[in-house]
């Protein structure tokens, strides 16, 4: 389940730079791939370790190392060194309770954004980190585990379909950062699919249960937020005019980027408000449910009330009481009682109590 | 009905510019017509998709190309290689759920706004997507389906009426979207008024269906915000000084479009406010009136509960009990009774519960 | 009474700068004067609209045309033709539902700002849309009917009070906006008076009325924020640096009108806040009186159905029920309820239930 | 008590400048007492306002004119036209529901800010007018009534404590806000106090009251953060870039002054937060309390229904009843009631009802 | 406990510059350590008050002179007389009631931020003011009590781990303001342990408690926005170009904490939100929870009136009641009366009342 918090106290007092891991612990081993391509050639391979050395990169085509799988400290610092990576930022990219961000640093750019996974079964999503290192003619990303979203970029490269072989690495950014902004919006149909059955449920049959997928919905939609309003500012940092790394002939995607992210934002605004409206909907059904069972009740009881005190009147023992011996005295107390409860009905119908 | 979210995710995992329609599917034909004018002539015919590569709009003359119904990718595709239009574009064009927005590209402008439609029978409106390709001398112009309100625009160059005749494309893009956002003031009496009938039901008559009304219209408020509120950038940018195809005589009517834009955000915020205010009013009124229900309904429970009391008491059938053989006993009961309720009565009046 | 809009739906369709009056019809004949003055000399004349043409202002002396009623198309048009006004603008004079702005246009400024009117009957104010055309020496007012609130300034002028004859048009533009401005100070005054009354009633006795009467002032509230709030940018646009027609020796008199706006602005701000909080006190209010009602209806009854039980107990006619033969049984059992009666109000009360 | 609102509607409808007192009415004579003081000397007398034509300051010495009451016109006025101060700043010392402002006139600056009393007795404070003349060598303070804060600043003077002596009417002007501030500390203090008391009962033991101290505790907050708001841009416009009347070596203080203006409104706020927080509070309390009572005695009127039936069962008068000739009946009666009863309770025990 | 407001009052009426301690009475004494270091050599050791004067800095090494404890004026005024301190910050450093903000001064830099302190025990954090001189070569820390979370840095300068020996003051004031951030994360955690563990709680079992400690919750959200927010601003301030005393390669640093100041308020708002919701959520549970205890009561006591009815309709002693012979009338009361109870219990279930 998605806890409020990261956990980050386990790197209170340490040192400034660092590196400690505060994802979750996983057993299997980091696979690193490098992708080397340019518009005449490709090359795929799994990367050893110690082969990391021999990683730096050539002037000429476009490298992409994707690194699967961070809770192995010591092969994200050796790759680290390789490329001259500040510690803090090491640190960052381990350290996955980070805001999305990007930062310019000597030779390369730094970026951090959230990736979402939509669990069907509970009902939710969970984030993970991805960082990305963007250098002249290099890409390095690291997940937290294996991505299956980045397939498509992965074939777009063997395949050589689209621009992707014929541009450098800002495209390729583009395409990465592409393919997790548009997995937020398949997280954004299944919510808004959910809220929309909730808003049924609201109507035909509220329950107990109504009230806590709708508190379960509001702290997604403050996840959600909390995830992609960050990214706004990196997305519209990614331009020419802020890194020298992104060419001209880019710009034009990032802008459409831009515009998915904040056609994402504006979804989630757009669904808490509904939300708000929803538990607002809620209070007042609930309410109105049960008003309309009390009246009822009441109503009943209203109406009996004063024909028991009737019957009560002559079951008393007194001596003296002369209407014990009118014989017509039962049927009138019948008439009596009638007449009371169907004018107290009528008066009842007549306000509109039920 | 109106859906929270357009469906986007079919697009996941496909590589930018891939031109997928994403709005409702439809059997018609797409029309495409052609008016072509300046100060002296006039021409209007149905252009044939194998024509269009005839398009190519000479200097002199304003090329107006309306194009209704856009769900055949191949047609879109090919219309918009005749005029060197960005793949991106024409994603964004066939992709129904765009935010309104404004681009400047090499050549022309890129405009998509929000299209209203009130639908009496539902007491509400569809949103539908329109987007306009601004160039020097031609305007196209891509609608979901047949769209009415630009007849007034069609028979105003037609007819030679008002300046339409005399101006350029920013003229004819100014006319085009004055006529939509025109029709957003029509939309927005609709719900005003809708707004008041609910709001005379909340004082005379508040019942459960009221609160559905009332969150329905909240919603509808919140997609008209989504419509609206992005429009005023797009409007803004749609000068002199952010785009060469505008010419400075045009600003003076943009700055009056821009007016009415801003009248329209007002006049919705100004409906959120009230819709705000009626909950309240709502939630306030049906408890009023349970209060009553309930308030009547316990005084009349009450008065007679010690009465009962009375009566059962002199039902015990225990032996001596001198009040049995009194024979004045009944009437002092009577009396004893009478004072009892009356002077509850008279408390509960002086209280002000009734 | 105030609609939420103003019907603006019958002007769509029609070419922009169509002239259409969008207000309350009127029957009586649309009067227009003319103030003409300087320093030494002052005439006021009611001008025939046949003599409209000889209007034309001679350079050294300030001309106040004073025109009360807008419902008469033709002659708004004729003046606006006399003084070269652009047909967007005249377009405006006569739509009603304007938002306060202020525009320059080549040769004059126009300003539109609306004036409030309180009926003390309703206990609700009406906005009418007033209008200026500022020119080098000659400011037109549009008002939709006779304005009382003007006398002062015209007095002015006639005695010659004040600096007003010896300033030009800037200083008189100036001072019919400042009385507009005093007198929403009047209309404040009322709405906040009625506020501390429905205050004292919400303490003293809150009725389903104070609801009613809450929204009302909650609604006007809305109005006339959404009055004074473009207002503000209408005042600060009014200074030299921004027009040329407002000479520096006016821009003090401007900063002070600014400041009272910016007053309007905070005191209806005020107001909203207590009328928040007066909602929230009503409704703690009324259900803390019914609490209490409840509350010790609710003790009434509880009192007595177990003295109900044990007399009904006694009513049984069971044989060999020994009690109904101990002859000191009947006081017994009235200590016996007297004893359970007093312990459960004696309870009720140390737990502070009444 | 506090009005929402000054009156200012006497003021509609006079011509711009007309002096007018819009406080209280006081009988008490104004007072003007002048402080003279360099390094060396000082002086201290109460003024003549025949005099007040001698009051011309000369160039070497500090004048401050100290003015409490501002009740009488002409007295202003007569001072006013002394030091040549334009009749708009005449007209807003004497109209007392101003907005705190500066001014920066020629020769001179306007200074407008409020300054608060608390009163004991009512548990609220009043705010008052306080209007500075900040002029080259002299600064003239009006006050509405005797102000004693101002004691300590008055001593300074006659002790030469400090460096008040030693420097120019900056730093006097400095001193005197410094004061008016450290109140509103004073203010608050009593207020926070007042706000943790109402949250002690609100704990313990909430009544009606409680709901209106709270109600009255917000208004409080409205109209200080009315008077601070503004206050803010008063202090930080009073900077050497600003105003050429304060020299750099004030700037500091100044700072200092800004500082403390930025604690109360950050003070003011958060104690708005908390009163927020408190309301509802207040609700949930009260309305748990009601629960807690309703829920005892619904259970107590429950346990007893059945049992009265019972007995009621066994009150009927019909022939052939077997159990009435059964000699054990009456114990078994006994025995089944009891045992509903305990049931019953048992049940609502285990379902945690009480 | 924590106050809303530190006591301020007793500086009213003072000069400024005037040194008061405003924090709590201690008796330990003040102590002051000196650490003096460079890349090659490290000194530490406690100084005498009487010594102070012989703690002018040379140039070429890095004094830290840490200051726990401030009650004692006299020392912290010998203190600030032997480095030039200005009188104005050595009040602020003595006033613990200041907002974190950041002023240069002639040759230092004054900075005061909130240290948090979680107590375990209360469930609750305080806080305490922590100030810092940053000279060229010096840094003076002021602390109200021993600081445990700088050993850290302690040990770093003792040992020489890290870059802190090699660094100057720069780096120094960045280490410690780190360790403060750092400590935030854990209050933030401990705070957002307890929400979740309040949430699991409201679920299952919402009680009167549950809603103090969402208040109390609330408070303290509002203390930790109060001290991290204006935090923001010392941090984003303290970067080469504000300041000449950071140089450019502390940068770096300065941004990754700046990144986690910005976390920290991050998660602070969203607890906050979620603190407001789960209020809502405690609200609708206790609403809920009632509501089906009083339905099931109710219940009881509807299905029961009726039948107390029956039953007293057959303890009347009239006589000519033809039932009371008929000898199967007692069975046919108990069909009647079970079935009107088993038809109202059917009734109520199909609507779903219980």
């Amino acid at each position: 389940m998605n806890k409020i918090m990261k956990k980050r106290s386990i790197k209170a007092g340490l040192p400034p730079g660092s590196l400690i891991y505060t994802g979750e612990k996983k057993s299997e081993a980091i696979q690193i791939k490098l992708f080397n391509y340019d518009v005449d050639r490709f090359e795929e391979k799994v990367i050893d370790l110690n082969d990391v050395s021999l990683l730096h990169p050539k002037e000429s085509t476009v490298y992409w190392i994707n690194v699967e799988g961070i809770h192995d400290v010591n092969t994200i610092e050796k790759l680290g060194g390789c490329f001259g990576i500040h510690p803090l930022v090491l640190e960052d990219i381990l350290n996955t309770g980070q805001r999305p961000k990007i930062e310019n640093y000597d030779g390369y750019t730094y970026i951090v954004v959230k990736m979402l996974f939509y669990d069907n079964k509970l009902s939710e999503f969970t984030t993970e980190q991805e960082s990305f290192i963007l250098g002249e003619n290099y890409v390095i990303s690291f997940s937290e585990r294996k991505v299956e979203i980045y397939n498509t970029v992965r074939e777009g490269i063997r395949q050589g379909v689209g621009r992707i072989r014929k541009m450098g690495t800002d495209y390729l950014i583009y395409n990465l950062l592409d393919v997790i902004v548009d997995n937020y919006f398949v997280v954004l149909e299944e919510l808004s699919e959910k809220i929309e059955d909730t808003e049924d449920e609201l109507v035909s049959n509220p329950s107990k249960d109504t009230l806590q997928v709708i508190h379960k919905l509001k702290k997604q939609m403050l996840y959600l937020h909390k995830s992609v309003w960050p990214l706004r500012e990196v997305v519209s940092f990614l331009t020419r005019s802020e890194t020298p790394l992104v060419k001209e002939s880019v710009d034009i995607y990032i802008r459409d980027l831009y515009d998915h992210v904040i056609q994402v934002m504006d979804t989630t605004e757009t669904l808490r408000d509904i939300l708000s409206s929803m538990l607002d909907m809620y209070l007042s059904s609930v309410s109105n449910k049960m008003n309309e069972i009390m009246k009822v009740l009441t109503i009943i009881s209203t109406v009996f009330i004063p024909l028991s005190f009737i019957v009560g009147l002559y079951g008393m023992n007194l001596s003296n009481m002369p209407e014990y011996n009118w014989p017509w005295m039962y049927p009138v107390v019948w008439v009596i009682m009638i007449s009371i409860a169907t004018s107290m009905l009528i008066f009842f119908k007549k306000k509109k109590w039920w």
